[in-house]
């Protein structure tokens, strides 16, 4: 029989605020909408519900922006304390242009705004940076739905990234635990017996991805239980997403 | 009540050689399987059955490479006869180093050798193109199947791309027709009324990418049904995968 991937929201999960449990608020949720979640699941949770967990929100009054972040934030015509935290979360700026403003985060992840946005926040006047280690994060969920559950699930941390040449966002995994972030697959032969070439599938990445398609984007499901991925789940934690980042060196495409 | 997203694979597909009648192959895989295709079933398809229904292969004794193809060969250390394919798909070469080849094709992708790769094929001493207009494809075989099934079922033509900045690859829709390839999300507003920002979501490229991960490698398992998402389903063909491409002009990335 061959696979079957299934991928459905938790229904219910109550507003996050700083300092709440998260894992608690997942388990609880899940078990209320009668969704078992297993050691062959995957728990694939938005971003923004971990960075409010961990307190990741910022006052914008609180930031005093650098005159480089003045200078860069007329030239990206964003507001400079934003920028200023963008500056704080990066280790390099990609490109900055009227609007776009493009950085690679300490953790090595190129994205807009070094993932810092402000929809889905409970003031006007603030800011949500990434978790500071989302593998970390995924770490530390995986064990508390494992204290809950008695099984560790896989936990993915996702969150929305645009890409070069192609429009539009899909979701990444900027951190995981349980799941194997790269399936490598050189060294396997295709159906007729030749090895088969540059087969490294991202599978956190598009198990991120599928989750997206039934998330709704109001902020109130950042929770998805995708099944059917045991092929990929891992007794440990294992590498965690870090292990996608491609090392600056070895770049092929740029 | 959540949307709920399943894919699983048809099994059964036989092997398709140029000038098969895909459509009707995997019309009739499904009906053997008992899985139904209606009119809000997402068929994602591997691009190299579609290349081979469409006579896309290629036998490299044919294949006399120019001047320019030898001395790309010998910088990329690559099959000369393979890097004159590329050049002619291709708009402009990305990236050329040993062992690295990143093309533009003439529909716009950017991707390792033009979508060109030797594996799952008859013969050793052959290549395979991507489809000519993926596109055209999908709507073609929306057609077919819509023939034999009486609906339309939404279609997407997949392949594995790399990535700039990640490691590993993931599926994206090179071809699609019944499907919403972008879902604009702007001017909609988050869970506390403020409005969403960049929120455009590559659903074509997420269902592609959700299909990879149920499918084989082997090649035995050229088709996946996605089903549960309706809400990026159209009754039109629509503007395809070719909406994706992000104009040169506008690329925030590079």
């Amino acid at each position: 029989m061959g696979l079957r991937l299934v991928a459905e929201p938790v229904p219910g999960l109550p507003e996050i605020e700083p300092g709440d449990d998260l894992a608690a608020a997942i388990a609880s949720a899940a078990a209320a909408a009668g969704m078992p979640i297993d050691a062959e699941t995957v728990v694939v949770i938005a971003q923004k519900v971990v960075s409010k967990e961990e307190r990741r929100l910022v006052a914008l009054e609180t930031v005093t922006p650098t005159p480089d972040a003045r200078e860069l934030a007329i030239q990206t015509d964003k507001d400079p304390r934003v920028v200023q935290l963008v500056l704080d979360e990066s280790e390099e700026i990609i490109r900055a242009a009227p609007g776009v403003l493009i950085a690679r985060t300490r953790t090595g992840l190129v994205c807009a705004n070094a993932g810092i946005d402000r929809s889905n926040l409970p003031a006007d006047d603030m800011a949500c940076l990434l978790p500071t280690d989302a593998d970390a994060s995924a770490r530390r969920l995986r064990g508390g739905l494992r204290e809950r559950i008695g099984s560790p699930p896989a936990v993915v941390v996702s969150d929305s990234f645009g890409r070069p040449w192609r429009l539009g966002q899909v979701d990444v995994a900027i951190g995981c635990a349980g799941l194997a972030p790269l399936d490598d697959r050189r060294g396997s032969v295709d159906a007729v017996g030749r090895e088969l070439s540059a087969t490294i599938d991202a599978a956190a990445d598009a198990a991120a991805a599928a989750a997206a398609l039934v998330r709704s984007k109001s902020g109130r499901e950042a929770v998805v239980l995708v099944r059917g991925l045991a092929r990929y789940v891992t007794p440990e934690d294992g590498p965690g997403a870090a292990a996608i980042v491609r090392p600056r060196a070895e770049d092929l495409f740029l």
